[in-house]
């Protein structure tokens, strides 16, 4: 394709996305494809001559999105946020028409400058110290896997130098809770700790960590013989928004020398609110911490922030450097590629320096607060009504609800719950997750799409009293 | 932002891209931006209150663009092309501008059909047999540990569900070359090997792998009391794009139960020629291969294609399955989260998609045809001048020079190859990655990126002569 006939089908493009994103809100929200009907209707085999891209352009409509379940709808409620600001998309286009990779500083300046810019922005706007070093990973599932690596070699002495986990005399345990993300297991399995040494810490009422309970464990696994050595807090569960206690974790952690990793992937956004910063009191005393920009805050996916205290651990773990890497100005600056898995990176600081500048802090924070404001007003509305139950507390923008009608319990009300949610979803006027808490199945209603307001919230409550009490 | 600004800003950034395109030559190939000097002009706190779209549109010519090294310029001959079609870039701006994530199937069905197909198509395009599975991963870094991981696993009995790499009784043994990549040692690392179980294996005169050696070396450990895991092949090195003979491989991995995978991140698009396919004969053998559509091919960044030959290893290593993930279509339809490491995945087939719609088959190969040709041009310019030497085979697109002054030797040498290739960089005429080969420093000059032409390639080579002569 030449620049000028890029030109001609960029603009229909741009002017599709725009009215794709005025009118899909009429749209219902997830889609109705049955499995196979997209496949069925692309070419088995590729086109061995040149498409006209008008043909491509039809096919948007009439092949991909009958297949999309719309997250940026007003209506979309469903697992977490994921929003895409209009200003990060454009960021993300000019980074991918450039087309530059951040092999090392010198394969583009920029790119590297911009991500040390930004990321420290951010940490200024979610109020961390400056002692933090950030870096943009793809996601929440890859930062946590590089978290428990580090601590898996900060604890082995950097095992990796010599025989690897597997030299190890004595088996390294990873602390975490029923409600931490799934991928916090993936991470641990992956890095090669084994199930058997992961360990599940009992929880209180709020689906916290009890500190108690990981001294405990940590103790216990002392005396048979393992070596504790992370623990995985989260700040904003994925299945009721629950909060771990960070300052008391921080204190066994450092008293035993575990490498205290915290997982705010969704919870992260709330702290540019300086109101909700005392929910993660004690946040200085972690080693590392996620915290997805691209769910609530509206950087486009993906754009995972990791931060950490000694980025020196980083370099040790993550650092290759064959010749055709090294440049003559390696000394003076950070070549991000000793901070992740991949070596190729993406200018992906752009999606997010034109969603902060666009926004301003301001903005962003009137928006979260526009949010929270909606799922304390459905929390409301929800506890105020005969037979329906808010099942967790709602520290921030998610609602964990169930409509438990006289005579159901058990499973009778599983596939109560099951059946309602599913006709809810399928009637498109609103898209929910259901979830498992306490082997029950309950409802969540994740407040805080881009055009979410709050006669949206009002919409949902009406669906989902008549698919539930109908 | 709203969908009108959207429209109005949107169109902005076309006529940027579509001029940035159709100057880059103009520019000087590799930025000259200091350490630092980007930075500079950045805040150093995020702005509070939002800032006119006009400010951020006059910062890409102010700020941005003196940072970037010019990939897409038809004079950029650095690492390995990493080619943004830009019908690869529309289509990754549709997927950008719809923001839908690939939780599972349900989440955007034509975000999963959509990869089965393209990776299917880009299965057929490069001769793979129907008993291949793709997915598209971010890196080769990432589907190579990927795959050293499901290697680890299927080698310990899969030790992740019990007491981990930690509990092997044996050490589990990897087997690598001097010239496989640094994400290859990296990824044994960060897999838990350790680096004493990192076999370097021999190689021969072209500087691939001695099957023989491979063979003694997997015996000798044997008789230690270690475990041969996995070998890693590679067609197409970084250093000089050598072919490690994947046939005799395989019948080595076969006979002692090792793993096989395949790095062709940059060769794989050579694939698409069937003349080239004899270059990695033998390939059915292997237990996974990666290869990168982001090099060479023209898919915009990051799409790494990661195909495997029983992808239960991949499902049984990387399945997660919380409650707030399942549907009720589980069991129809293929759930891309458990073919890696992420949970959340952009709907990145759109511009695989894009790209082989928009230039066929046909065209895709008639452009590397064309690369292949100002390769074999270049070497032979190189071989016929009296100094000058090629100093490997050039089986595809990359060829390693030296000029060797008389009476320059050794370290001596090398500063003169340093020299030269850093005036040639400073220069701003081309753009072109100085590497160690057999201790000594040479200039790899890779062709492929998307606007060269022959007469770029002989810009080149007038540069070359005009700095290293002088």
């Amino acid at each position: 394709m030449t620049p000028e006939e890029f030109r001609r089908y960029g603009h229909r493009i741009v002017d599709w996305i725009a009215d794709y994103r005025t009118r899909v809100g009429d749209e219902p929200v997830m889609s109705r494809a049955e499995p196979g009907s997209i496949r069925a209707k692309l070419g088995v085999a590729p086109p061995d001559a040149p498409e006209s891209f008008e043909a491509v352009l039809r096919d948007l409509d009439a092949v991909v999105l009958p297949g999309i379940s719309h997250w940026q709808h007003p209506r979309f409620f469903g697992y977490f946020p994921s929003n895409g600001e209009l200003a990060s998309v454009l960021g993300d286009f000019v980074s991918t028409g450039l087309g530059v990779i951040g092999l090392s500083w010198q394969s583009s300046p920029a790119l590297t400058e911009i991500e040390e810019t930004t990321t420290d922005w951010v940490r200024q706007m979610i109020g961390l110290s400056a002692a933090w070093s950030g870096v943009i990973q793809d996601t929440a599932s890859t930062s946590t896997l590089v978290a428990l690596i580090c601590a898996r070699e900060r604890a082995s002495g950097f095992s990796l130098a010599h025989g690897g986990l597997q030299a190890e005399p004595k088996p390294l345990v990873v602390y975490v809770t029923p409600h931490s993300h799934s991928s916090v297991d993936k991470a641990a399995l992956l890095a090669g700790f084994g199930r058997a040494n992961v360990r599940v810490v009992a929880m209180d009422e709020r689906y916290a960590m009890r500190p108690d309970a990981l001294a405990e464990a940590v103790t216990s696994d002392v005396a048979a013989g393992r070596r504790p050595c992370a623990v995985v807090a989260t700040i904003g569960s994925t299945t009721t928004t629950a909060l771990d206690p960070v300052g008391a974790i921080a204190e066994v952690a450092r008293s035993h020398g575990l490498w205290l990793h915290v997982d705010s992937a969704l919870a992260g956004s709330a702290m540019i609110l300086p109101e909700c910063r005392p929910l993660w009191d004690g946040i200085e005393g972690a080693d590392s911490l996620v915290f997805n920009p691209h769910k609530w805050l509206g950087a486009v996916f993906d754009c995972s922030l990791y931060y950490v205290r000694d980025p020196q651990h980083l370099v040790r773990v993550m650092s290759t450097n064959p010749s055709y890497l090294r440049s003559a100005v390696d000394e003076q600056v950070r070549n991000l590629r000793d901070f992740g898995i991949p070596l190729g990176r993406r200018f992906r600081a752009l999606k997010l320096w034109f969603l902060i500048r666009e926004q301003g802090v301001r903005g962003l924070q009137a928006r979260l607060r526009r949010d929270l404001a909606n799922a304390r007003w459905l929390a409301e509305q929800v506890q105020a009504t005969p037979l329906w139950r808010v099942l967790a507390p709602v520290p921030f923008q998610t609602v964990c609800v169930r409509h438990e009608p006289p005579g159901l319990a058990g499973e009778a009300l599983d596939r109560h719950t099951l059946a309602w949610a599913d006709r809810v979803n399928r009637s498109g006027a609103a898209y929910v997750t259901p979830a498992q808490l306490d082997g029950r199945w309950m409802v969540r209603l994740s407040v805080g799409a881009l055009p979410t307001e709050r006669a949206d919230v009002e919409a949902l409550w009406a669906t989902l009293r008549r698919e539930a009490e109908g």
